[in-house]
């Protein structure tokens, strides 16, 4: 496989949307066929699965379905959508990879991160991305730019102040524990800040 | 936990939900508290699971976000269902249990069968079928039954024929496996016959 997995993370407001469109934008200019993707979701099973995680009706789904949920998507989109484009060597770029289930399911939700980690790369069998770009923002701080932009929350971002505060400080502990691989940025930065960063990284990575 | 989980395994028109029926039916006069439940399903978000993964639509899905789909299902039902049921000392009765993810995915799908219970007995937080009733029929014969009564045959079961062999040789590999645990019946036998073999098996279970 010749392609590149780019990976995008940090808590919902924290402008991954935005990045993600400026990266796909710049790799095309550069010349190479990109796809973007979704987690979860992508797929059109992926599609259904992610209605079920995000609905609010759903508020007594455990922390166990609630992560086979996850990794049933993420199954499906390695196997029907990255898997294929890496070996028509495209650059993929996911909306939220395997970093969110270690940190919401197995630091917030204290499912262990080895046991996601593990259980993540039998789904995606073997996948991991080459680079990924961590955007971090205070806990809180995420929500209340999507409330104020007038965006719907959905059920996992609806969650109590103290799970979002163990997801903040998840993703700074994977960001420790996966240095090589995850490039931590201040998401109070600009976006022509960030994009900047993200820019010069990336053109490690494709050459 | 002072409660029972018996389950019934077996292909499709094997008989398990007559079985399930007089089984639940017996106890019940036995001066029990019987509930009877289905995998996958059995809880709101489980048929919700359960919509996609018999969806005959869905014949894109790869084995391995059906397992995780089976998972999610199986660990809503565990907490949500049977591990509060069994402390309040009731008999649980399931229409399908991890062997079959043992035999479906684990045997007839290639993914193994210790990963499968290995994965299964995480999502049931431990919890395991003090004695489980196998209604063996040979390949094609469950299916056959269904179609002359008219019932629907959904995704699972409109695979092909090669597939269902592997899964009636699994349930053999299983109940060898087992042994302590899986009362092996040949569903060719009458239902008395059968519930009889069903009946004397409980007895000794409840006491």
């Amino acid at each position: 496989m010749n392609g590149k997995l780019i990976t995008f993370e940090g808590p919902d407001g924290s402008g991954k949307t935005t990045q993600i469109k400026l990266a796909a934008g710049y790799i095309k200019s550069r010349g190479y066929d990109v796809l973007t993707t979704v987690e979860p979701g992508g797929t059109a099973i992926g599609k259904k699965i992610r209605s079920v995680l995000l609905d609010k009706k759903n508020l007594d789904i455990t922390p166990k379905a609630e992560t086979f949920l996850f990794l049933a998507s993420r199954a499906q989109l390695s196997e029907e959508v990255i898997r294929p484009a890496l070996k028509a060597n495209k650059i993929v770029i996911c909306d939220r990879f395997f970093d969110s289930t270690m940190v919401y399911q197995g630091i917030a939700r204290g499912l262990g991160i080895e046991k996601m980690l593990d259980y993540s790369l039998w789904a995606t069998g073997g996948i991991e991305p080459d680079i990924t770009f961590l955007l971090h923002i205070g806990p809180g701080k995420g929500l209340s730019r999507k409330r104020s932009s007038g965006s719907v929350i959905d059920r996992l971002e609806s969650q109590e102040d103290d799970f979002m505060q163990k997801v903040s400080q998840g993703y700074l502990d994977i960001a420790k524990k996966f240095k090589q691989r995850i490039v931590f940025i201040d998401a109070c930065k600009t976006i022509k800040e960030v994009s900047g960063i993200v820019r010069d990284k990336i053109d490690g990575i494709i050459g």
